[in-house]
């Protein structure tokens, strides 16, 4: 039997679990999942004989050590800044590792080391980090194998609601981390390439100057910037493509009310606000409104950012009970990020039965025998309720395929990864396939 | 004879030092000027046979000592972070301080051994900070010796160009740090009292949200909120005031116009732009416009910020020579806030004869016998060249008048003070007025 450690069970957690549980038995595998709480890791292994839990705080060094020592491979599902403590770890027990975070620079600073004893650390094989590369550098050596000559390369990401549970007017709901949703687009100016020029985007016109994106059959999107656009250029290659541009994706319409948060600074998470505790939803908004004598809150944020009644950026405003003088958040010491998370997740929270969508979707500029073509890739993935999300299922699948290959010997460079190889990508996309995680490929001249 | 050294000789000391050499014979007073360049503390001196200058290293500790150690009394006028070891060695070397700057943590968490010791660290006691609370503390004051319970405060000050000299269509230049000038705002979300209500404004509103302020004989200005304005409550005892507002004052219809510069992110200093030193200033601006594969820069900006070309703003704009293409910076490596700095100061440096202006205002609402009163008080000072400048008179005759003050011993309380006692800032406002630096108070009910 081979001892497959997952370390962290949160919510991206049910379908890696399921994975492993389901191919226990053929592939001879015992899980362990570890926590510092135990439920959720207990109701998804739902007893099962090849699964088991244990406690585990992730900063009582002896434990983990001994822990890690046990297994035959590690997976860590826990925050990114977490991980580094367990790379350390496998790497003086000798343990590979698979996480779907973005290579910090401290894990990549372990690659010598990670080469040097064999072992392989393999990060960003999520879904975005991860399937993102996987779909891409499929259609990009694609291209390059036929000869073609890449000039442009936009990709764009969303973690949606899925159409049958979309019930309210901003077509939103919180499918993961409501706080990274909140402080989205906050780590400083967004930067892409397009036609040859650099163009820089900040915060206050991320929103403002989303793009619309529509995907045949799923209807209209729209795109905000990511911060760096360029980050995988050297990486996928493109370093003679003239556009280059990662963006994530919204329902139409969501972007031009979510700017309001924006501009009015209802996103800040650098102070607290006075008296935070005591400010009904309605205060809260008039914080951020100047004075005026007699004007009523609708009426001063009407005509500070030009709404009107009949707008439907109106309409959504409402539906969060935003003017509401007696609903309070009661958060003390609270930024305001958190006061508008809190109303937000009153309306835009799960519930048991909601689905929810990945949306994925690459369009590809090339040259090939002297014309210009374009590719498109889309995969839209519809989960099944609250815990089989869709989005615990394209990060969560890839994880335990590439945990699989890499136990089967599937995957042997050594080397602190990400997955833009073939020989890594290529069976992983393949399986998932069977999963219904499908990729779309479109050509046109 | 009493040996003053005042360490830093930049634009604000002028006035410093012509008024301690013109008070050197009557005062029996050497002044010793320490700066790493002694060029324009000669300059300054101009041979008078009170003043020397020593060149200085502020960063060698060993001479900064034996420097601080043969004088009677410090005056820095360096920036504001590097005070704090030239405080240490006073405290040690038992001498008295003076600086225009605000009490930093350090600062004044050396107050009780200054107690100890008998001395006065007295800061803040230039022009913004230092003559506001000087004429804020002397209306409060008045106004509650009268009985009177203080409901509002506003308070703010410009350091501007002067009529005469304005002659550009921003009606601004330079007369202090441009790099602050370019980065203002930028320190966090603006925060203030109005009616009792917490305000908060982000930069990206701070310049959009300005207020307009007509002062008598002076023109219409425009104000942005500072930072902080809640800074002084409990200093000002202004724990119950309803209204608490700081801001910062520009010639009317400024801020409208570098809100489009807000808007679009050039004033971002927090990464360096691919390619700088290649970048026309059109280049420079397109770099935060949209792709359009046909529209020109114009059309796109006009587009974006909905400006019309017959606009002022629109002229303001063209004034800066931000569209031509044969223009560049050619600063390598170098962020948007440090090309638009450059840019700028191509048309907002002062040439020799200009003069600038300081202005300051403050707004005072009461509660006298049941009747509501309002008080304001106005400064304006016009600077004589660009050298003799209103900002250098401002911010150097306070901390001039108050260095002899204590020498004198008529500033006696020991500690890290700032200017907010009647004891002291009477005698110091008093003697400002025969040098033209007047505060004109007008009431009404």
């Amino acid at each position: 039997m081979r001892q497959i450690l997952v370390i962290g069970s949160g919510k991206s957690t049910s379908y890696l679990i399921k994975y492993l549980l389901d191919h226990a038995a053929t592939e001879s595998l015992l899980i362990t999942i570890a926590d510092i709480h135990i439920e959720n890791a207990e109701r998804l292994i739902n007893n099962h004989l090849n699964g088991n839990t244990i406690q585990l705080d992730i900063f009582n060094d002896a434990s983990r050590y001994e822990i890690i020592k046990a297994s035959d491979i590690v997976i860590s599902m826990l925050p990114a800044h977490l991980h580094i403590n367990i790379a350390k770890d496998c790497l003086k027990l000798n343990k590979n590792l698979v996480t779907a975070s973005y290579v910090s620079p401290e894990m990549q600073a372990l690659n010598e080391e990670v080469k040097a004893k064999g072992l392989i650390f393999m990060n960003e094989i999520g879904v975005d980090p991860g399937l993102d590369h996987m779909s891409a550098m499929k259609v990009l050596d694609d291209i390059r194998e036929k000869g073609g000559e890449i000039l442009s390369f936009e990709s764009s990401t969303g973690g949606l609601i899925a159409p049958e549970s979309d019930n309210n007017l901003w077509h939103y709901k919180f499918t993961w981390n409501p706080r990274n949703v909140v402080l989205a687009g906050q780590g400083g100016t967004a930067k892409y390439l397009k036609e040859g020029s650099y163009k820089y985007l900040p915060y206050n016109q991320l929103f403002k100057r989303a793009e619309t994106l529509n995907i045949e059959n799923h209807g209209r999107f729209e795109v905000y910037a990511n911060r760096d656009s360029l980050k995988y250029q050297a990486a996928y290659k493109l370093e003679n493509a003239k556009t280059l541009y990662r963006g994530t994706m919204r329902r139409a319409g969501f972007c031009q009310a979510w700017d309001v948060f924006v501009s009015l600074g209802m996103t800040d998470d650098s102070f607290t606000m006075d008296d935070s505790e005591h400010l009904s939803h309605r205060n809260f908004l008039n914080a951020f409104l100047p004075y005026h004598p007699s004007d009523s809150v609708e009426s001063k944020l009407q005509k500070l950012l030009k709404i009107e009644y009949t707008d439907l950026i109106w309409k959504k405003l409402e539906a969060l009970d935003l003017f509401n003088n007696n609903k309070y958040t009661k958060l003390e010491k609270a930024t305001p990020a958190q006061i508008l998370q809190n109303i937000l997740m009153d309306s835009w929270s799960l519930s048991e039965q909601d689905k929810d969508m990945v949306v994925m979707y690459h369009k590809f500029g090339y040259k090939l025998s002297g014309k210009k073509h374009e590719t498109t890739s889309t995969m839209v993935t519809i989960g099944t309720d609250s815990t089989y999300t869709a989005m615990a299922k394209t990060v969560g699948l890839p994880v335990a395929i590439a945990t699989i290959s890499i136990l089967n010997k599937k995957i042997t460079q050594p080397g602190v990864h990400i997955p833009i190889t073939k020989e890594i990508y290529l069976p992983i996309l393949t399986e998932l396939e069977t999963y219904g995680i499908i990729f779309n490929e479109k050509n046109r001249i």
